[in-house]
């Protein structure tokens, strides 16, 4: 039985493809710290589960295909908070971040057409482009450069007659580089003077360190009709496996013709959207903590990584990744290592091998990507796992 | 800013349009009987909250991307209760039976390929098979012979090179016409000699009435290779607003591709699934229950269909939908008319015309699908209000 060139042209996960191997190094009795998977070991607010467990309807029904109005006006509340205006009529839940990327690579990708993302980035980006028929052009960025993209002459360079949009995900994964306010504006000039959408991935939006102001493209009022924002309470409120995301924007002819698309698949989760609603709802000192808890970890594992003779990485401004270029060879040669030959007192380490993360071919392959979602001291033994693992392995290949 | 062709191509749900003109007439003071929509006002088990609200985990973590086990075994025991025998490697469960069709779509279906549907169907194939770049081709079915469609020459007449697949809804919606085995062995046989898939869409599978033994293409091993069965628990459980589903098959080339486009979405509502593993646990006694209830709603409104002079319905044998031809010009203007001029003792009626339901175009203009979703006393006064109302649209017609 034939199947569809598009998704013959897809890929499996490249950071889910390890797992095997993982499982059986715990089998033998190793223990894995995984830095590899963004699945925080935060605790979902309870307010989650409460809102859930006090709902009383006898009839789980369809909830409205564009998301029921308790979330919808949550959500606007939310960004009010922020000095962003976002109502009702500017957003459709959907399920996940994932989704809202689906349908909006449905709604402005024809086949063939280009879209922008600077790499490394999130490998689904592939998936949800394909799935439309689209093809992804990256923007290459650099270890030595923080990962910076923001600039003109790198992404016009990019930019075909085929180009229909830029993706940004800003704080980045796996970068977690963040664009100021300037870059954003930036950006929003080239994208209009070539007609382009931008696709402003926010998801990670609260996660900015070391005084950097909260950015998004909501704040970015003059380039309103084009800008898409991408939202979940995945990362935020460390709720990932409720599937709420949300698609937002000023651009009514897009809302509208997304809102076709949630028709066909009826609506998302009841019961996750009455959790989701609790959630949006949570005092801005949830942030708060959350973002100190995040950054502290991020300083261990940095502070950790900078041991590494030969390591190179900027401190990531956001969200809860850092990718670096390592000392050896061959970083999937040398994560295989880790899971099948090493150890230290019974335990080694996982992460994402970055090549996954570009489109280049043969890019990333001395780099990795870690996720900070563990208590700090984990994240110091992991690293510090990794800068042992480093020399037990070059040593070995240099005997 | 442009949007996409695919976008551009796909409809508004047809159901839903005369939504805001009904919200005027209950803002008016009218009472609308609604027989539109399959929102079933059947209680949810009970068991499926009840596992939500005991679920203890305090992070709300990501789901596998095939489907929690505790889930996947749940739905292997209840096709083990039936004879058929589906385990983990040959399902993954989806945001809904309408992901699960989106998916199967994206795996099989090349820019321009063909997929047959028997018309009237439901309307979101049509979004369904444009998102993946295919083209519905109707295999066109009559009111006059129940809307039956397992024939030979007349499916052997619609298939061309570029068809690549049979969609069976059996039950079916919205005709509500169940396939027999022998029917369905004669449908696999066809796709056999022509090399097509066969989507089975079986979400109201125990619906069959009047001593029709359930059926299922799970009970057809021959065509194995080439059946995808659509499942959900919407309609069976009456939870709707529970976005499971399930893309089951035994052939594992599929199963494998569709996993690359699950693993891009991550996974589907972890509470959902918790709740849902309990909704498969249910015994067989629920079933019973739930379809004598149906299966009354249904005779109630069909007796009463009766009594309209020039009404063309055969009795459906599943699901819960009856399509009828009515004795009137146009359905949609007949729809208006009910909602705006129409009342008796302040009460009005809502059904979906079919028109929607059909590809070829000017056909269902005088046809309507109700569903039997309502207390029997219900229907039978939803249907009483079509029938005083074709009274009072044919005289004002006439005069």
């Amino acid at each position: 039985m034939k199947l569809s060139n598009k998704v013959n042209a897809m890929q499996f996960s490249p950071i889910r493809k390890f797992n095997p191997i993982a499982a059986k190094a715990k089998e033998a009795g190793k223990k894995v710290y995984h830095l590899n998977i963004g699945q925080p070991d935060v605790e979902t607010p309870e307010c989650f589960m409460e809102a859930i467990r006090n709902y009383q309807n006898k009839v789980i029904a369809y909830a409205e295909s564009g998301g029921n109005t308790e979330l919808q006006d949550a959500v606007s509340d939310y960004f009010k908070g922020y000095g962003m205006d976002f109502g009702r009529e500017d957003m459709i839940v959907t399920n996940g971040g994932s989704e809202a990327l689906t349908m909006t690579f449905l709604s402005i990708i024809n086949e063939g057409d280009e879209v922008l993302i600077p790499e490394p980035f999130y490998t689904n980006y592939h998936t949800f482009a394909t799935s439309a028929g689209g093809k992804v052009v990256p923007i290459t960025t650099k270890a030595e450069e923080g990962y910076h993209y923001a600039n003109r002459e790198q992404i016009e360079a990019c930019i075909t007659d085929r180009t229909r949009a830029i993706c940004c995900i800003s704080p980045g994964n796996p970068t977690g580089t963040v664009l100021t306010l300037d870059e954003m504006k930036l950006i929003g000039e080239i994208a209009k003077e070539h007609d382009l959408w931008i696709i402003a991935d926010e998801v990670y939006r609260e996660f900015a360190y070391d005084d950097r102001p909260m950015t998004s493209f909501g704040m970015v009022p003059e380039y309103a009709d084009r800008v898409i924002i991408i939202d979940s309470v995945s990362k935020r409120f460390s709720a990932c496996g409720a599937r709420i995301g949300l698609l937002i924007s000023k651009n009514h002819d897009l809302i509208s013709s997304v809102m076709k698309i949630a028709q066909g698949r009826l609506c998302v989760s009841t019961v996750d959207q009455v959790g989701a609603a609790a959630l949006f709802r949570l005092p801005k000192e949830y942030y708060d903590e959350v973002k100190a808890e995040y950054c502290g970890r991020r300083d261990a594992a940095y502070e950790e990584l900078m041991k590494i003779p030969g390591v190179v990485c900027q401190k990531p401004g956001g969200a809860f990744y850092m990718t670096a270029k390592l000392p050896v060879d061959n970083v999937e040669d040398f994560l295989m290592f880790l899971l099948t030959e090493f150890d230290d007192n019974g335990e080694t380490v996982m992460f994402a091998p970055a090549e996954g993360f570009y489109a280049t071919p043969g890019l990333g392959k001395d780099e990795m990507r870690i996720a900070y979602v563990l208590k700090k001291e984990d994240m110091r033994r992991g690293v510090e796992l990794i800068r042992l693992g480093i020399e037990a392995y070059n040593k070995k290949k240099n005997s």
